[in-house]
């Protein structure tokens, strides 16, 4: 257990408004203390430390200066939040983070009215802001919109899209654009490059001064004005920002660890804004903690860790992870194919492809927080004659569906999808389950939809899906580690459409899609101890199904239960839908398919989260026999 | 039949190759007969004709210029190509635009080596284009890769995200940007004021000597001398564009009518460009055919006409297309309550909005081609109080359906769906079609999911959304007009879950979700003719299921077929679904879904396109005389 750090200041503020009483030095003070608590709840519990490290001094400003919840602070993405928790009426909870029954890590409306918009997924705040905005304005809410925004979420296009038309609207309505030069991994776009310039160009120790000065002087309106003022905001000249052609004002760039010109600069503009305005912000990642500043990714995620040392605690396991798994896999495969080539949406090391982009720099593309472009411009590489690998996370696959159905699928290029994380994914809750894919692509003419079982299977299915240039093709996997089988030299490609059977057995069939067959094993062991062997198989496609599995699994058995880590619509419909089709019903058939149920399921360990889905193996071999109607003393369910 | 223009210069290109061969006067000429034989193919087939008509002399030259099919030219969108698909090798069918067997109104891969990329939703053609960059610097296909992009598509994320990445990853690409203030409505953003302030600075007249000069002295490279060159090309000072600021160099804006400026800009930055580039040409859409360039849409899409007059020959109709019941009766509800405010994404008049709008301005949000920031924009907007109608083609829904998870659903916040163009669409074909919305928007907990039956269901959905105030609601409704049924005075809030029997009969019942009733209600009345009279219901609602009409139709009849203008996964899945856990298979149903067919559907006429689909009331009466195993001589399927 960590010490609890001294916290006299902190200890006063059970809700933002007692920030109201305190002076600017004491907010400074209040600042140090609240980083202090965020490292040792953070050490406690795991999790995202250097993004809130990096927003201490704003969110003590942004409260100081606004009153929430009247006014809306939108924390794009969430993984920033925890100070802000703190600061509004959680603190006593905030140990709890990302556990079982606790604090969500990301910010939530049913947790809290200071959290008006929840996140989780990155750039939407500025198009929640500016629905605020605009349902004040017809009479709605009350109170200022502010969104603060990363960097690395600027670059994805709904935040171009939502700034487009707030220049457009001309709301009053702020964006505090946070900008650490990192998001979860160093940032690659051009417009990186351009925030760059900017700053470039103005440096802290000038912008001191003209912010404590300059700001007093800003005309009313703001507005009519605004040109120089943001002159003299911006120090030296650097020419037109992107977001004064978009119509958004810009103030910038500022030091935020510094309250001496967060508190004035954010005073001031809130005093006199009248339409939308972008405050140009700029942090550290990792501020203030040592072991965080060091690391490579600034401490973005963490597990638990001594606060002293910030030597991190992890349980070690046995087996390797699929992540690194589908990566070394990929790069066997690129190892004897030129034309392989990888893409990801700004999660290298999520996805693995960091490994892939030391090996074959020029053959890896990182294109920012960009899902769409990112499907898009791997049917692109299709098209001109590569083998792109577009590899994301099933839940960050949503944001790039238009682009699979569309370029991708209807003109049957062979983009290969490896997602990741697919099925749920514990500590982050209900905004990063994997829950859809299957159903949301496996309904589309000519895609391939593969789910490995374990990691042997994964290496398989990347061979798999290298070999496969007729069309599209997509594999999944879970988060965390496989199951410890032995690994294959190097991967084969399957036979397209056919599943494996692991046990036959007799009266019940289980066919798994995915890695709940682990599961699935283990209840057909228990299973057979009551006399019950069933069969289980694997069927390792959802699309094209292995008809003639399924068929014979139908004919041969009383019952014939799918399960799969996604929600109805995906590989059990399509099961239903072929035994419909071929009239297996007709002639009855105890038919159940077992899906994600119809929630959606908050943060807890993997395993509790698919125990509350019903999908572990007591339940499954529950199912079992209710469905032959054994009677279980005792264990009914 | 209208008569043909003489066309002596395009009779003598075939291919784009034979361009080669002309001089610049004779480019002028072809430009002007191609114009010609465009108006005069849409004459006789309606289609898009105002976008072709303004990009007919940018066409020219860029197959002037570039050499397709080596060269890679990418038409965003697709509505301007069919200038292009006259010049390359598809003249002689070009009077089979968008019908049955013809060609497709789009760019299509597997119609033509021409068309590198096919297209038809927006924005996508930088993406593409990058990623043939990308590929021929790996060693993968040969050749420039050149996107022609509208101003309005730029507004789209996609188009950011592909910009963001371009202006990082340097390589030679081209960007034409097609500014004619309009895409499918006039232009409602920030970054079209932006255009606007680019070319108000730099007017045609001064352009054209600067053109015709300046290019010849572009530096070499062009990268290194850029800011010079491009200074001089803008001619007055206009300041940094956005373009720059993602690192993308900028030229023009030039007349894109002209082919004095045309021609040598693009020869000069086809010569000299290293990295990425854009080339900002304004047209007029429209451009040289009266009737069009005096109509408020600029002749954007049309049915058949007269040529002299432009008179549009349209079908009649007896009933009221579902776009404008829908507008009605959004409006009506919106008469009672202030809260309920509309949003489109650039389709004001395809959804019917611009009455919406004409009656309350300030509750009509058009934000642009920009559905993820129309979504979580809405989803803002009910946060902040209102009655957010989030009005969006099915297909275009794809785009947002990762904000309809994380932004909308998983807040339980009560944005409401209207979704048009709800299953096969015509003359759009594939793109267009909305076969996956039911799939992707019925798995989602606690989504309401209906489909109208015919207009005056229509009319209570939309009550029923405006009622709905706990959580998400969607309603689907097809293109084209209703069945003529009697219209409601006003809508009445339907009973979530509960569906309608139309009529009652014995052995077979058919259940029907969406449109498709009126087939259904056909094969009925001819099942009955034959003695076999099936019971028919209006299931009205996909999520929640109506258990106790579905469980009692189940009970009482020997078959039960689900039927619905979508892909598996959608409703016949959920009620799948529902069977299986009810136990209803274990003791013999002969149960059937009706879904689309697993191929992308090439455009026809919508009926056509159903019975490709099987889905029309001859092939529904079919099914069910197969089913019951009842003999039909010469007709058995």
């Amino acid at each position: 257990m960590t010490d609890r750090p001294p916290t006299p200041m902190l200890d006063r503020v059970a809700v933002p408004a007692d920030l109201k009483q305190l002076t600017d030095r004491q907010l400074r003070q209040l600042a140090d203390e609240l980083r202090a608590e965020t490292i040792s709840a953070v050490s406690v519990t795991g999790g995202h430390l250097g993004a809130g490290l990096g927003v201490v001094e704003l969110t003590v400003a942004l409260h100081a200066v606004w009153d929430a919840p009247r006014d809306k602070i939108i924390w794009d993405v969430g993984h920033q939040c925890y100070p802000h928790k703190i600061l509004t009426g959680r603190r006593d909870r905030i140990r709890t983070l990302r556990q079982e029954g606790g604090l969500s890590g990301f910010t939530k409306r049913s947790e809290s009215p200071y959290d008006p918009f929840g996140a989780a997924h990155s750039s939407t705040s500025i198009s929640a802001a500016l629905g605020f905005a605009a349902a004040r304005d017809l009479g709605g809410d009350p109170g200022d919109a502010i969104a603060v925004i990363g960097d690395g979420s600027m670059s994805a296009g709904m935040a171009f899209e939502a700034m487009n038309n707030a220049g457009h609207l001309k709301k009053r309505l702020f964006i505090i654009l946070n900008d650490n030069e990192m998001s979860i991994a160093p940032p690659v776009g051009a417009l990186s490059a351009h925030l760059s310039r900017l700053y470039a160009g103005a440096p802290f120790q000038d912008l001191k001064q003209v912010a404590k000065g300059a700001v007093s002087f800003l005309p009313e309106p703001l507005q009519e004005g605004a040109k120089r003022a943001k002159d003299m905001l911006k120090g030296l000249a650097v020419g037109g920002t992107l977001f004064e052609s978009l119509g958004i004002s810009y103030v910038g760039p500022i030091d935020g660890h510094d309250l001496d010109q967060l508190l004035p600069v954010l005073r001031t503009v809130k005093a006199r804004a009248r339409g939308p305005m972008l405050v140009h912000v700029l942090t550290k990642k990792g501020k203030g903690y040592a072991p965080a500043e060091r690391a490579r990714d600034k401490g973005h995620a963490t597990a638990k860790f001594d606060v002293l040392t910030g030597k991190q605690v992890k349980a070690p396991s046995n087996a390797p992870s699929y992540t690194r798994v589908f990566a070394q896999s990929l790069i066997r495969e690129a190892e004897g194919d030129g034309k392989i080539v990888a893409i990801t949406a700004a999660m290298p090391d999520g996805t693995g492809l960091d490994l892939f982009a030391e090996r074959f720099p020029a053959r890896c593309f990182d294109v920012g927080i960009a899902e769409q472009h990112a499907v898009t411009f791997a049917a692109g590489l299709a098209a001109g004659g590569m083998k792109p690998f577009c590899a994301l996370y099933s839940t960050f696959l949503q944001r790039g569906y238009d682009q699979v159905v569309h370029d991708v699928a209807i003109q049957r290029l062979p983009v290969r999808f490896a997602i990741d994380r697919a099925g749920l994914v514990g500590a982050d809750g209900a905004t990063h389950a994997g829950a859809f894919d299957v159903a949301f692509l496996a309904n589309l003419p000519g895609m391939v939809v593969m789910a490995a079982a374990d990691e042997a299977e994964l290496v398989h299915m990347v061979a798999t899906a290298a070999a496969h240039d007729d069309g599209p093709i997509a594999f999944r996997f879970p988060r965390g580690n496989g199951t410890g089988v032995d690994m294959p030299a190097r991967g084969v490609p399957l036979e397209l459409g056919r599943g494996r059977v692991l046990r036959e057995g007799g009266r019940v069939a289980l066919l798994s899609f995915g890695t709940r067959l682990a599961e699935v094993l283990k209840a057909a062991e228990s299973l057979a101890a009551r006399g019950i062997a069933p069969t289980v198989a694997d069927a390792r496609f959802a699309k094209p199904l292995d008809r003639d599995l399924i068929l014979r699994l139908a004919r041969e058995h009383e019952a014939l239960i799918t399960i799969e880590e996604g929600a109805v619509g995906g590989f059990g419909s399509h099961v239903a839908q072929l035994l419909a089709d071929e009239g297996v019903f007709d002639r009855g058939l105890k038919f159940r398919s077992m899906v994600l149920p119809d929630i959606f399921i908050d943060q807890a360990s993997p395993e509790a989260m698919y125990r509350i889905a019903g999908m572990d193996a007591p339940q499954i071999e529950a199912k079992v026999l209710r469905l032959l109607d054994v009677a279980v003393v005792g264990r009914r369910a």
